[in-house]
């Protein structure tokens, strides 16, 4: 997407050990005309495949995820960070490593929202190592509902997680695909 | 705002200790129909006012935020909790203790993106003891930026917040406004 891409070399911030700052319309930040443009597009990629849920992460894909609902004229579900280690009987969850917090998260949704009837596009902001958006797969089978794909605003196709998760057999779509960054600047993918 | 208040009647939960919980249109599953009614109801009642951010704070305000926004024309910012006690000089902070978690988080939001020339909405699901809508006026104020008001989904008009802000001079609308809650239900204000 040549917006999208205009804006990443633009407005991103490129720190070293491969960090990319997109804090300016992103990630803090959000510039909702972009986010539109983006919406539109997921739509346009997966509007034949009845999906009937717009699956994220808290906090940052939320908004990525309200507006590709309203253009699918679906619900958002998000999945929760869990702050305990009581996992009810009535949550889905699966464990989730952040490599920017080094972490483990649980990741929790609610069993009432989401069931076998549901076909779900999963949209995220980042796709790097794939640990979050494994996680929400994850979570979809638990519910014994289909994943129709994922939509993804940038992935660092440098990184293992694209290519993990498209051999499991999951269609990931991601609108600005980063080949390489150094200290200097980054390339996209042709 | 009738059709909020309706669908709080219909699918909100009341639990013991003055919980209501939301979780099926607007903190975990999300009703982007219901959210996009919201945002136009923000803008009739700001619209005067030459808004240039909306702010809000993750996780569950992001969604109204953005939405609302959309309807502005303007940015979103959202503060981020901070998880490190080091708070660095390129960022506005404002500590704000938890009700619901029992704990004292700091909110930041960088200064790259609020200055005195902003008029900002702050928005955000729910207003109770209103910690978190004082720390973000705090760091409004920080900024030298302008308060023009708060658009708050559900204000829980028994509990102090609310007033509190409005006497600080602060513009409060809330669309739904709890009267009480017992555990058997709620009333909302005239």
């Amino acid at each position: 997407m040549r917006l999208l891409e205009e804006r990443i070399l633009k407005d991103g911030k490129v720190y070293p050990g491969n960090v990319l700052k997109v804090d300016g319309f992103l990630n803090h930040q959000i510039d909702v005309g972009l986010l539109r443009q983006i919406a539109k597009e997921f739509y346009n990629l997966f509007k034949t495949e009845g999906i009937t849920k717009v699956l994220t992460i808290e906090a940052s894909g939320i908004a990525i995820a309200c507006m590709t609902a309203e253009e699918f004229g679906v619900p958002v579900l998000f999945a929760k960070k869990s702050k305990t280690k009581n996992i009810s009987d009535d949550l889905y969850s699966s464990s989730v490593e952040s490599f920017t917090h080094g972490v483990v998260n649980d990741i929790v949704v609610s069993k009432e929202y989401l069931d076998e009837n549901d076909k779900v596009l999963i949209v995220d902001d980042f796709l790097a190592q794939g640990n979050a958006l494994k996680g929400l797969i994850e979570i979809v089978h638990l519910a014994g509902a289909k994943v129709v794909g994922a939509g993804i605003v940038i992935e660092k196709a440098f990184q293992p997680g694209g290519e993990e998760i498209r051999s499991m057999g999951v269609r990931v779509e991601s609108l600005a695909k980063i080949k390489s960054m150094t200290d200097d600047g980054l390339c996209f993918c042709d």
